[in-house]
């Protein structure tokens, strides 16, 4: 009964067979394999567009080398108040942007509300030194707290973008958990709604570790290779990750692995409504599924082996908990098995 | 005929199909996972010493965390003018420090000289704030250019490192290239000749991506956590780097695959040294051979197959090369094989 | 009648004879001079206390050397939501951190409110490496909207910082103003109420430029002089500073200044109390007053020769200008002059 | 006999009149005065060149704000060996560009010598990441030892520069001193041999605190005002930087005070070449004289009231000094007095 994080999960059998494949032989380092290039003409195809990939070890990596891609001095970047990359990379971003701040946005349901990013943005007047320059705006999808921005609220966030000039970046740790939850094509979730840079998490997915940065205008990523590198981020034997995106691309394995987790998730919480121990706190969308329960029953739940984490409850949600009430985190992941969500379902009572 | 470099090589099989054999299952991520905790222990009894150890993806990365560990404003590090962490990280260990300055250090067959080691730091007088202040020592074994420091030679730099208060680091890269060339002991080639933090690298020797950042007092590893988070080395399923290692250090794996790869580049040098057509630019003792010979038949090796570098003579060696002639870097590994290296050596002639 | 900002006044005329007399003859750059060492003893008795003292050109120098001086990796400072460095400093905080973030605390009256200060930092739990860890706490004094922390107040932050064992800092660009508004000593209003760190300004009361970085506890800065130097903040002809701060705290020119400003403040404040055509946004207790009027009459005020500046409402006060209204800002200083201030009342009305 | 350095000195009388006379009313701060503009007027002028100029505290400002204005990551800088920004500066110029390194080039005579810094910059092939990529090239006029680049030195290595499409940097802490010994304008030694940027000094040669960063292209700078402002560079009160250049650019006051320290200079070292106790180390051409002689005769010229330093001898002199010798540095400026030379002369013998 794990529901701690999809990185608890290992790796699905097909990534790890292509891996084993792939030991033998000589091929170029640093990117130039040809497995490399073909993967890299993988994501041509994915996106339906030019793009420019980068691969990198971690989400955090990713996110942090978008903006660093896109950021001059006195940049400010804006994003939801309680983003992945504001609350949970120790500052990362701001490191590899030599101090660029990320400047939070308040907005419902994880979303970013594009009236509040639009006075947010307006605090930062053109040529205005004292207060810095906007750089970029990011979007997490799905959210940190399991929902989806809508094609068109993408569409919003970008036309905000747009009328700024300022590039916009999805955090996609669990890209494919949204793609199949809203049924889109990565075009249509990304550039075909103004998303202009995406990090393509894999790893949570059923991979050992792949992520991909990818600039839909490969102008855009000009620098992104000495970026790289000196963010120690260049490894010598990337056709390890290439071959991962290899298998997870082949036959649409990443899809029927997102489905699988979404499917878990719509299943536990379909129990968690009907459970009178423990109330929804949202509506989930994808793999990630919040509840509120006594701190007590809880507490039991982990005593008899539910792994999973109590959540700090959203700066917007002040009321969510009653007295010795907690919020948790149950998330879902390629490896969730049906019957561990029964048992927890019956456990949870 | 692959002599380009040592992660050109893929995989050891044995480390695949440990990795295959990790697969499932659910694990603590960011390095909390029982395997991980293992094989720190193992690093325990490796060095003999209770060290502090921290998996990252890249040699940049632990070289560049080495430093940044260790490193305060106006900081300042001593190197050989032609190491790595200078040379060929693009930046990242600057970056990493925050701008801390590399030293550059004279010193021949890639070994930093005492002396000038000694003049160098002397240029920095206690407290005297416009020159920056000495922070740490990095030595690179074995060397860049394939030679060894021998265990008093490391304890000479040692003893200037203890007297100026700097720690010692070891860019192990090829760490097992060394150990088994001087046929010492983990301890005997580090602590015990006064080094203080080794970045031992794994991938070069026969792993996918697994390189740790090894400390021999861990309070001086005090921020790393921080620092390697924020630096995005924090990997979430940190378990395959682990499990990497458990197959690496089994049964002495990587000892065996070292002593393979310094075995044909001895076979190589050998050759070499009988050629006609060739000469040992200097006498390699690990598994990186240089020689001098016509460009035109540099060129006639790589049409017919041979795969090397061309390689910039050191700045110490200026009267290296007649003209016409180049220099050309042959890098063994574990998985080169001896027919391979006759083949090039009766190309070469 | 020009009431833009104190920082548009001049110099006052002992500072600049000061200057003059000083002009002359040779001494040791680098804060090393006889008059640079007389000064730092100023400071000690200024503050009743054993301080460290570095002058820095700028005020935004000194916060941001007052945070890169306690700072480690994944550091997190807490400030108010409008703080000025955090809205005002163009990211130099961050910048000069290497990154670090500050993370914006509510609180009304432009003061940190200690309930949500502590909310917030209870976001990071000690060890817990993805968030950060928390490293300092700063207060502006006087605020930024022309507000002060009493005692108390200041008191009840540093209990918090102290429970989280967070260095407590105070920007005191306008140290002076809130000195004698509060009939304080310096000691009273920093080191008894917990304050560890002061941004001590002289420019903005009559100075050129001098702005004084004062450590209560010298060990917290024993890395300042390279954090000072490396930042290009140590001026060679450092006398410079150091002779205007002799002429400032002078038989209390500092405190006669500051009270003139304030003096001035409380004029212009009744006199918009009594107004028909404005009324106060908030009670202002230093130099700066700020109140809400018609779009219309503040242009026409502008027109006639007032000068001042728009404000942008707090976040905490979204209910305050009605349709058609403004808010601005009119700040005196050592140079305003009581007529001029008539002369805005009148044509206010 | 005071010839420690020419920052010893304090302020030219015209200086700190002009200060004195600036010091009423009101104007606007962060650079928008009347007076500001004036002067940014007068520079366009003095270069015959329409030119941005941003005004800062301290030369190592100057220097390192340069950099970081044309610097991208994994960037290399090229200067001499023994420059003050790689050797005096503490690692600011590194720190205001995240971490970019300055690329030592050899040379006699404290200039860079043309065929070291193509072989340098030829070490780092276009688009090789591993090296890092070449982004500008920087020479100090006058030298650090007071030797200068001849019209056609600074046009070689502005040839170079142009080959490899690398802006050119001048650190002109001793501009004034070098225009008037070449006798050239400030086009002249400037944009007309191929300079794109400089670093304008007045402190050493007059001023209390004024320096100025010039850049030919003003496009080059586009982000300088984020950067200086980021780097707490931009004053409040900077018309006060503004009104020393008035003063010092007024009827050539600049030119005469640099001749009179040039004039001393000379005056010393031909005292120095007819001494029986000392030797010229080297020909000086500015305001700097470095000469040879005992450390007892040193020590004792010091007990009789002579103020200088004992300076590193270049490392490309490592003959230069004898057993019991020391190599001194001399330092003249606007305030030295030709009796004080005089007098060190005869003490010299």
């Amino acid at each position: 009964m794990n529901f701690a994080s999809d990185n608890w999960a290992g790796a699905h059998p097909a990534i790890s067979q292509r891996l084993l494949a792939a030991s033998a032989g000589f091929s170029a380092p640093y990117g130039a394999s040809k497995l490399d290039l073909k993967i890299e003409q993988r994501f041509n195809e994915l996106f339906e567009h030019e793009v420019a990939v980068y691969f990198v070890s971690t989400g955090t990596a990713a996110n942090s080398l978008a903006l660093a891609a896109v950021n001059r001095p006195g940049g400010v970047s804006f994003c939801h108040r309680e983003a992945h990359m504001l609350e949970d990379e120790c500052g990362a971003p701001e490191f590899f942007t030599h101090g660029a701040r990320l400047a939070p946005v308040d907005g419902d349901n994880g979303k970013i509300d594009p009236d509040s990013l639009n006075a947010e943005i307006q605090r930062f007047p053109p040529g205005f030194i004292h207060a810095g320059q906007p750089m970029a705006i990011s979007i997490t999808q799905s959210t940190e707290i399991g929902t989806l921005y809508q094609p068109d609220e993408i569409a919003a966030i970008a036309d905000i973008a747009k009328f700024y000039g300022l590039p916009l970046h999805m955090d996609g740790a669990r890209f494919a958990n949204a793609l199949v939850a809203l049924n889109l094509t990565p075009a249509e979730m990304t550039w075909k709604r103004g998303v202009d840079i995406v990090s393509f998490g894999a790893t949570k997915n059923g991979c050992w570790c792949a992520e991909a940065l990818v600039f839909m205008n490969p102008k855009m990523a000009k620098d992104l290779p000495f970026i790289r590198k000196r963010a120690a981020q260049l490894l010598s034997k990337s056709r390890f990750i290439a071959c991962q995106f290899d298998a997870y691309l082949q036959d649409g394995l990443w899809l029927t692995l997102a489905r699988h987790a979404n499917t878990m998730a719509k299943h536990l919480q379909n129990g968690i409504v009907n459970s009178k121990n423990a109330r929804l706190a949202w509506h989930a969308q994808a793999n990630e599924v919040f509840c509120v329960l006594d701190k007590a029953h809880a507490d039991q739940l982990q005593e008899k082996g539910a792994v999973f984490y109590q959540w700090n409850p959203p700066r917007a949600k002040p009321g969510l908990l009653n007295q010795n009430e907690v919020l948790i985190r149950l998330v879902t992941s390629f490896a969730t098995e049906a019957d561990q969500v029964d048992r927890f379902l019956e456990l949870l009572g």
